[in-house]
């Protein structure tokens, strides 16, 4: 007998990649999936792609969801601290929203409104000691897609004083699927497709999460959307405070981990080389022109963006292999 | 240790999705994967989606495949035989190409042109005892991607008598990865990308294998080139030979398939849900205006219609469980 | 002063490329155009690619357009009828809808459901005497795009008694904006990206609009989503009658059509050399193996399939140029 | 008789662009095109969009071009000097390549090697002074089409004084087409699709182009090849020296050009919104965490960025209306 584990929203994008890295996986057995206007149908009627799961969604509360060892919220911003608290202490919880990922308060009202539920440890194994607080934790607030992609670029880089702090500017373009499963006309097929979008040119939410995460204190963060259903490609310039390779720094600060890989030089990273796994891909230069620093980050917004990331935060909370049940690879073409 | 395995021609799509399966294999040990002109490049300049993996492609001949216990073939058409002929008797073999598949002479010199090299065992374990053939074997022919698509709608309503082998009528869309890794002008993205395009309409070089495979005797078959990486969608239509519904005979053939979903009735294959996976999604009905038996079939072309059938015949071949590294469940949206 | 034309439905893809015809167009004055929701939104918030055209979107009704000379209709089908009843009689329309489009009451009744509308003269211009027909017409239901697509491949070839019309099978795949620009789940950008999805699958409405104009009494026609925003792919298969060559009956039948182009042999038609043009392409052959007629048509399905057709309607109903206004050119790559 | 233009390099893919624009242009008349490889060819084997255009290429050499009262030359970056050379002083040209862009040698012989053919008259049109240029020139060289994206959106905030020219980044995502029309594996449409990959980071040869253009004194930029056929999308952030609002400096910039829109506000620009147009969509804003102004520019770069600019500076050197055979309206979706 395995891990119990439920998903909370399960019918959305990132629900359903937890609900596939789930079935897979060697030491968690998924006991429940629930969902909101979708309770009672069956999952492979809302993913196709896991035809041959037997499983009918439940609805979203904390009867259907108590029983597990470990719950993942896959829920809209905002919805996971209420039903969070219904919880036994005894269940551990990986929240995939943004609900706990800020530790001021401030600019969660600012950007999302509302009061701020509160600070939970922030997922994100890869930054200093983050992997033995997430081991000590039973709730852990997993990174937003944007900053997992930033920050893993950036963070290295300002912690060694090599990139300045004051001076970061990021364009990132993201497949469709971070926009979630809504039926909305701006993210229709026939809009998206052919297409290259900005939005919230100017004020993005994950603004914050991100500075708290990398160390920026003034950051340009423009997000676009591109024609692909998953991936998240970020070009990450700063103005370099000495004049050490930022590539070697990048290459000291993940030499072991496995899902964050140094590309070999004059190789970079593009974001088909990522999809469908866990893992995130840099490479890192000096611009001649400028003299900017320019990092480029690439990973699947749905893997080491949103699902991926949090079945690894639920691998170390449980004291498991953390690659158990994910995967290195991408699958491309 | 695990069973040595290697890989001829792991430079094209097919062999990088061989790659990343056997990479994840319980029982596989890659010992050596080998290329034409890309010998001696790393593995991952050639497949950015395998990073993490340490492995230099050599060169594709005898001497750097005889010591593994069992060798797929990704090579080019015709290019099997010869190199096969060189392999020590007691390596195991799965050929990727259509070298081995037919059964008579004549069609391959018609459609391929040469001479016939012979004949192996056909490599599609959900026909009836191919499976034990299978296990029998030292020596498998994978099938072809359209093959595999079609034939799994039409066999076993034509063994059951309820589809005539002589009027059958097929459109099958292929996603680009099926057109292989040249670098041709009309495969380019901006050739292909918001682009259907049929290609060699009337005289089809797979037509003898599916008809051989399936039991029709007759068969219209038109390729279109779809603008997407993987996936193959076959709309199969044949005349009817009794009222027999023909959802439960696919049903009834296939209930014990771990890799062929009939869906549930009103949900209709499509290719996205079988990416990345080794699963077969069928469906059928007869059409109110013809009277037409209308089967569609999804796949994807690199992983049930190539790399992943290609393991799970080995799979067989070895006695392992048959989905030993194979997934159920597609990698969507 | 030219001739005042407005269009009604406005604010979806077929009305948007009626205004980007029209705002191009020599002859035609684009005086108003209505929308349902959308009433009062200038026309640029809605088709961003209209930037440059100073038009607010007024309300669908009567009074709104009763002052031009000429009136599009691009409305959901059923919506029609109803708002054609209210304009006068000196007001000539092309409906872009189903309503008018069937002879019978039955078929409409079976498939649309509700009450037939009436019959208005069929707006495909290359069939034999419908020019003339439409000339003389103050009312014209324009084709749907599946019917132009399929009818102008095969029209030709059962009127000469070449295929045999109780022996037609056809798959025919569309770009999305071919399903309407509705906020559906099934439509996003995430879910038809990289895949290929069979909808209606042996019941699709316009199988009677397509047997009624081609002739076909027997009629497989299944419907594809394919991913791309714009264009249709049908493969029409008959079986053939007699000997006589299908190419060359159609070279003959559009010999002097400036919008219908059989392709020089050996080359296949392909969506995108169609797309914003009013043009369709053709090839046909005869399979080597079944011995079955195969047509391959294309066609962009907001212009010849909707929009552009619609204008040469008018054009000919107003006694101008054919051409006037639209591309024999597709815009590619 | 109208105005005898020819295209040299006809068989790429703004040579396409070329053709279509010129078959359509109402004063133009294309008497003859040119290939390299595909000389004697017909013109819809290579461009089957241009269906119904009767003409064959021919070699590309200054006997067949220099009947002509205006050449364009869209050949491989380099070779434009040579043919430009033997053609008579009494042929106007527009080159699309970069040969005669840069007014210093050194750049040109750093980025591009060989040694700097010269310079022409930059081909901007809404550049101050540039129109008066055109007029007056003979010999005009074509902005390449990331400079055009980035210049338009940034050369009126540094001529105001309102951008820091020695703080600028941008980010700029192009699609397939602006890669060429050449068989390489890594613009196949299985590369490509799904996929957004940076290219040439740190140092691409456009760098000076665009700063002599904008006025840019520092610039970093990073291409980035996006999953679709057509498009440039440039996010171009800079310091601001001072609190004048950025969109109305551009407003003011723009406030006549037939071409360039800034979008109301709110509205961001889409490239899909610009496809098969000649115009530039642009907007504005100051970044709330950093205080950068970031503008976004949008244009089709078969369009605006080659083809389209092209003909527009041909209508300008020979007194036409500026907008003849051009469109301002966007192909979408």
């Amino acid at each position: 007998m395995g891990i119990r584990v439920a998903v909370a929203g399960a019918s959305g994008y990132a629900g359903g990649e937890l609900l596939r890295l789930l079935a897979g996986h060697p030491e968690f057995d998924l006991v429940a999936a629930t969902a909101h206007t979708q309770a009672g149908t069956h999952v492979t009627a809302v993913h196709p792609q896991l035809a041959g799961l037997d499983l009918t969604l439940g609805a979203t509360d904390a009867a259907g969801l108590s029983g597990a060892d470990l719950v993942f919220l896959a829920l809209p911003h905002g919805q996971s601290a209420a039903l969070a608290a219904q919880l036994p202490e005894t269940v551990k919880i990986v929240d995939l929203g943004a609900d706990f990922r800020l530790r001021d308060a401030a600019p969660w009202e600012k950007y999302y409104g509302g009061s701020h539920a509160g600070t939970w440890t922030y997922g994100l194994p890869e930054l200093p000691g983050h992997r033995e607080q997430i081991k000590a934790s039973d709730r852990v607030a997993n990174t937003g897609c944007y900053a997992a992609t930033i920050t893993l670029a950036l963070a290295p880089l300002i912690a060694a004083g090599v990139a300045d702090p004051a001076d970061v500017v990021v364009v990132a373009s993201s497949g469709t699927s971070g926009a979630g499963r809504s039926a909305k006309v701006h993210l229709l097929g026939s809009e998206v497709m052919g297409d290259l979008s900005p939005y919230k040119v100017g004020a993005h939410q994950h603004v914050p999460e991100i500075k708290q995460a990398s160390g920026a204190t003034s950051l340009s963060m423009t997000p676009v959307l591109a024609p692909m259903p998953r991936g998240i490609l970020a070009t990450v310039t700063a103005r370099p405070l000495t004049a050490q390779d930022p590539r070697e720094v990048l290459q000291a600060a993940y030499a072991d981990e496995p899902f964050v890989h140094v590309l070999p030089e004059g190789q970079w990273p593009h974001t088909a080389a990522t999809s469908g796994s866990n893992s995130c891909h840099l490479q890192a230069t000096v611009d001649v022109d400028s003299g900017r620093i320019v990092v480029v980050s690439a990973l699947d917004n749905l893997g080491k963006g949103a699902a991926g990331q949090a079945v690894q935060c639920a691998n170390i909370m449980f004291g498991l292999p953390e690659t158990s049940g994910l995967s290195v690879f991408g699958v491309a073409p």
